[in-house]
């Protein structure tokens, strides 16, 4: 079973940005730890601050294996309609996910284009935020 | 290490109504898995109708040993500010759940008044969203 | 065949509270009258300041053999996403009534968040909306 | 007692119009019915397209010893402030009639602008609509 | 197969009218150059400044042999709840066009009524909108 | 010197419609004052309550040798996007009037959508709104 | 004299939440202050986290020689219309009363549903402002 | 009879200022020509660009035998809630005038704060609207 | 101990102001009434229909030893962002008070744009609202 | 004669995405359609999931001999000031094409920041729009 | 060459207003350094309370020689249409500055009535914005 | 010292682009003047129409010694949350700059998404906007 965990714009500074919102763990140090508890499935792992990037990369998914994606599209949450329809334009189940509970910052970032088109929504538990969508995304697999 | 399952309005017809929106999945049901699942977990669980008395609970909760409370607030969800207040003013941590996507609804349900308050949110896994709520907590009280 | 009168926060006040707006009936008197004009129905009658009880008596309604409900729902038509949602899970008609035209008062009053969910709406007649909506599950139920 | 029964745009395709939101029923044979049911009521009918018959014909309403009009304006409803400013203009008794229940479909129709100058407003019945106005009007009368 | 070229509010006045927005050409003209452009096809036209004639004339066309109309609502495009029932009361296609680009002139005119309820929109291109409107209902025509 | 003074719907019940707001003068008298105190202006006098009818007079007056048009639109001014394109359509001043003060009133009748068409706005002085418009048309041709 | 000091959700907590906003002083505290400072005036206390129960106690202070109300609604303030009419419902003066100055805090708290109801507003002096509402009521009841 | 003309700011700098909206006329020429129209009124004259102290000066006119006012408020127009007390304060009658059409200019001038207060409205008229203005003052106190 | 009373536009009418809103008292007896209740206060008294002067006068406030501020800032509560500042600027407590209850008249009366920067909010209350004014300050004092 | 037929993000996936609304036609089947009907011109074709890359082919097609441009900018249609801006910095023109009624989809669907900067907008016809839009730059064309 | 710096309401407190938002540094020890650096311009300073004062002060300039203004209305560049008038009605280079980075501060501070008039604005780099803004006009002035 | 001057999408085209609104100077020509200027400073220049190229670039200069820089992000400047949330993750003072007061121009572009991220903002002032950032920027490195 595959999983691709995919970060939008800026989410390859994790560590370093805003620790006081964001946490002070790397990306790398948090797909490290959850190839160890989760063995069974195989994660590949992809950033891009490129909204077609993204895009470009979920198409892809689509057609190489991939039961599934926990993304987390950081700011074009709010903004894609590109991403939303991307993610309409593929049959794999997406959940989205983010770090910080987004609903106590900006108003701007209480909206997301891209809910409508997903599965679900986890937000607001750090880094437990991806695995908790990795859970959910395990749920279906073995419910099917 | 206790947690409390709160659930709001119409939350305990769970399994009749509309379940095409809900699923057939009973509360009791989703109880007695989690029990089983989590044996080191005591789980608590209350429903009301009553605005006003989910505020009497989640009150009570926080001097009783609760660790933390897994909040599906049904309606209240988007009207009460009372209820963000009342999570404001104990110190658990509290999880908003949903069971359906509100995103994929009505547009009134996509505001919720008490994310703000709450230490995160999951919505759209079906029942599993209250599993997933869990499993936020226990990872909350094993990092401390 | 019957049928409940279900009457929102401050209806028990009718007769003395703003007779401008409300007149001089009771709610009592009401129902008399409608007994006398429709011995064939069973009317039960409701009332309750306490937006949770509507719901338990609304959803108790579904399981005791009512036809249909004639709502009055006060102010909560106009604030509880948890009566519609109510309305909603039980599979009876519900008719909304008012007494006032709301249409001609403050701002606020003019949306309903429970017509949606509503078989139908009626309002503006004084008592006689209650009349009107027995007269419409009349014909609902002879139209079966 | 005579009652005009006036009806706005695209009403007199009413049986072939969108049945599934209409109904197969004829506007001829809804009127047949009432006639029938209330003989002593004389029930006159108009139809038109355009906005300023309508008001044409309940200006008309207020010399011709009509009692009161049931309006079903249709799309006029929504956007006319002269049929407004028409029922104001005029001593008679109007009540606004819907079809459907207008506050399950789209956004722009939840709004009405005769609604505040109409005595009182009936939707959601299917053509009982009418006879709930008859009867509404019917019940005025009396009361004088 | 019949086409029916129907004009709103003003559309009289085209070739004198604010011809820095709608051209010198008059509408006679374009549809004495459509009918020669299509011999095959019979081309009828009506013009009415009254919003219930436009409605009128596009129930007629329902049952008098018309295959679509290419529908030029003028001012109506814009707030005719009335004109956007009619469409959704006929079974024809109807093509909305515009001469100008709408989109570059005032904010209201960005809006448009009845486009939800036509099968497809042109606007900007002066005369040239018409015949692109011909075009599609050909394309349908010969696709059935 | 001709000028038309045009009057939109319900205006012909001026007199006896809601005489608090509009006051006991019928618009006849008022033109009888206006051609007794401007013998030398032609005044002719049009009203009618379909929209459509009066952009058809609009359109006539700018051929028929009118210097300028009176216009009190009722409640057109505040919905008609169809006069506000008739006016900018043909080369006339047009003046818009009315009899009351509308900014004292509802919301609505405080936008008017033919405002920025017209050459002036003159409001809330009775039957005299008419003389001033007449005045104010005086003074342009005077000045040409 | 009578007078009802009530209190709505979650101020039964007063002293233990959120410090730093409502002050550690509770309401035991105040209303015994309060009762030294007048000890002419009989005063009342009632709290509930029910909207539904606050309308009841309300209601019954109508007819139980209660001279006048010192209400603080908290939450409900900002979404009650039931406690709006029910205020509109009895004849006392009602003063509303808020601890801290609503108005430097989340922007949803700078709306009142029930201050039109009220006879007026008193807010921003911790727990003098129930005072200033005694202070008030006396004056009132002094000047008949 | 005396009449004030008030004018608000920047109007000092009539006739140099944006000539091609106001015009290269000046007040004081303005003003030459009514008072040789009108010699039976006496025609005082106020300009400030102080909001205050068009508001002393409208108090003062209260009270020193002035029949009425004429008022350009300029640009405190579109935001002085002060203005709109101080005429709502006094008992004279106070004509709103503009030299442009406002309505044809940005949209933060088509709202008018004043408008409420005042007994009628004048605009886009150049400098006539003031002369319409005294016209519609003389004719209040000729109805008188 | 020092307060300073400031009262902004139109505020100098009091007693003959619209007296049905503001009562037929005047601010000189209603100084003269806090005068002698207070003896122990000095009570300086500043009024001016200019929004810059009233700034000009909090700011000489902050330094002549003036312990609190009792402001009715009029309509400049609505709109003076300028005051706003002027109060964050000075280190005084400044109370907010309105003779009417603001909540029940025009819409764009209830909102502050002063509330924020104020200590506490009183309204509704008559003249008696400066003395609750003058408690809360006293309260303040002592407290210290 | 060339003209680019450039596409934006998923249209990449056009015959497999979502068929009920944008059909099972592919890209490439409707440009071999294109060259073939129309053998006169030379047609290229673009597509990318990037905003910027659009803007890049846009910016190379203002000096590389194309005549004009069909562009369907997918979901960037609604959200791209860049593309706006790139299309108002060529002197190309360039024709807003969609596949589906975007009127007849999510309320966000129905606003374009292209259209402003285009020269006409086609919807509504499937594949068939690019054709129309292909007709109506060879018109132009030919009308130089 | 001569320059006029103006400072709207509050700025004559600066270096003890809010020294965390304004900074330390005094207007006149901020103009002493300008003078210093920029010994051949002439720079005049004003500072007013009061809106029509600030009015008044940049009408002189318009004719004292001023080659162009550095403009910090403080609040009234959120509020005032009637300085943006001024600033329109004269023929100098207005330069829009602000000390914070009026952007990260309350919402309202984001809209400014002022900028549309000016020639440009600058913000953020406390007191060096006024340097920025003399830069700006000498820039101006040796490019002509 | 090191600057990066980095621009959005279209500023490749500048001085041909619109030359109306931003002058016919091209970028390359402002980089040697400012470089000539400021022979201190090492500027380096940026420019893609690519929003998360910009992202990548930005993220490199906190890395590569970059002092600070001076951003025009073109249309991404009202779009934008992405480049919001890089300037927030990098430590360099960012610097906001547009060459046309967009003020001045369409609604859209008067709200910035990235001001709130930046140190400053300067605009209306040609490409003289770029050398005042740059200014502004040598002011703070020299204050620290």
């Amino acid at each position: 079973m595959k999983i691709l965990i995919m970060n939008g714009p800026n989410l390859n500074l994790l560590g370093t940005r805003e620790p006081g919102i964001y946490g002070t763990g790397t990306m790398s140090e948090c797909v490290t730890v959850l190839r160890e508890r989760y063995p069974e499935v195989e994660i590949d792992c992809y950033q891009s601050n490129v909204e077609g990037f993204l895009i470009d990369r979920l198409q892809a998914a689509a057609t190489d294996g991939t039961y599934g994606v926990v993304l987390n599209a950081g700011a074009y949450t709010h903004t894609s309609v590109a991403l939303h329809d991307a993610i309409r334009s593929v049959s794999l189940p997406v959940i989205e996910v983010h770090i910080s509970n987004v609903h106590c910052r900006e108003e701007f970032r209480r909206h997301s284009m891209i809910s409508p088109a997903c599965r679900g929504v986890i937000c607001g538990f750090g880094l437990d935020s991806y695995r908790l969508g990795v859970e959910a995304l395990l749920k279906m697999y073995l419910d099917e």
